[in-house]
């Protein structure tokens, strides 16, 4: 038996989508069919608003609802340090965090070849740009192979243009145990990474 | 920082389907919005096309894109067995195993008291007027408390509405060990099923 195309067309939709597989996306499917016409409607008007009713801000990249955001466009903000993540959800983790009151920068993605992605497909060289009156500049890229390797070529690209002219000191999040964690199960590299960022008692 | 609206309000649609908890909400919805605004659109228009082009076969009450379905107009299926399923995908699953030529009848759920559903939400009273030239009626509705409460509930209906007298044989679908797992690591209740459902070899 053939499922209906309307039917089989949602589902395609859906597998595309990180984390969802075959089974998952037939069950959201069957599971959307069960509902009522005006949610789908209203489901739909939502896809379509994402984007139409968000804008990228120029300073900083993160998503927003307005030119500039509303971290870059608020006065009380410190400008001297400034904050390079891979994502927007980092930029609301960090601030969840409330322990940053700089600014941002966000680089959407990080430096993978494998995916094809190197510095020219990401907000990486506009670095250079906002530098202007900043003192630190703290990479804040994952502790992946591609976060380590966009965060190594900020360092080298910025020290390029002279970035150590400016005084400005770029700093890498720290590495080590997260809060919570068992030593006993903690992993090799890890391990590694938190003693050598040992600090002073 | 709070999200935009239009962020917000797709990660909240995201979250009410089946399996997605806040944080996949979150990843899906910032991962769409690094889609092209076409495949937006595209998205959008085959969640709102998902109902206007299916309808529900009469008959079995099974999700297609004709009224009759496909299994109800098909004239070599056999007319002497009807097998009630909870769901269209377990349709999908049994015609998969290619060893069922009859009709089914898709009950769209099961008896779930907790979740408010009763018979009267379900496809379910209309099983008797399908009896018509039907000698068996395989119950294959989960076998799970739900499941079981309705296999029970559908064959005291049927009897209660004189199906015995139509030499209508109720049966239940097979429970027991499922082909390729190990005994050592069966949980009981199956254990228990698969012994009283033995067969001589």
């Amino acid at each position: 038996m053939k499922l209906p195309r309307a039917v089989q067309n949602l589902i395609e939709k859906f597998e595309k989508l990180p984390g969802v597989g075959p089974k998952s996306a037939q069950r959201l499917v069957f599971y959307l069919l069960h509902n009522p016409d005006h949610e789908l409607e209203d489901f739909a008007q939502k896809i379509t608003a994402l984007k139409k009713n968000t804008v990228l801000c120029e300073h900083c990249h993160n998503v927003s609802e307005s030119n500039p955001c509303s971290i870059c466009g608020d006065p009380s903000r410190e400008v001297e340090v400034l904050c390079v993540v891979e994502q927007p959800l980092d930029v609301i983790a960090l601030e969840r965090s409330n322990s940053f009151k700089g600014k941002y920068h966000v680089l959407h993605g990080s430096i993978a070849p494998l995916n094809n992605i190197g510095p020219d497909q990401l907000f990486l060289h506009d670095i250079a740009d906002r530098l202007e009156g900043v003192t630190e500049l703290i990479i804040a890229t994952n502790p992946t192979m591609e976060g380590e390797a966009t965060a190594l070529y900020i360092s080298e690209y910025l020290a390029t243009r002279g970035a150590g002219a400016n005084k400005v000191t770029i700093t890498r999040i720290g590495h080590g145990l997260p809060i919570g964690a068992d030593i006993e199960y903690a992993d090799g590299v890890t391990l590694a990474r938190a003693l050598e960022g040992r600090r002073k008692l």
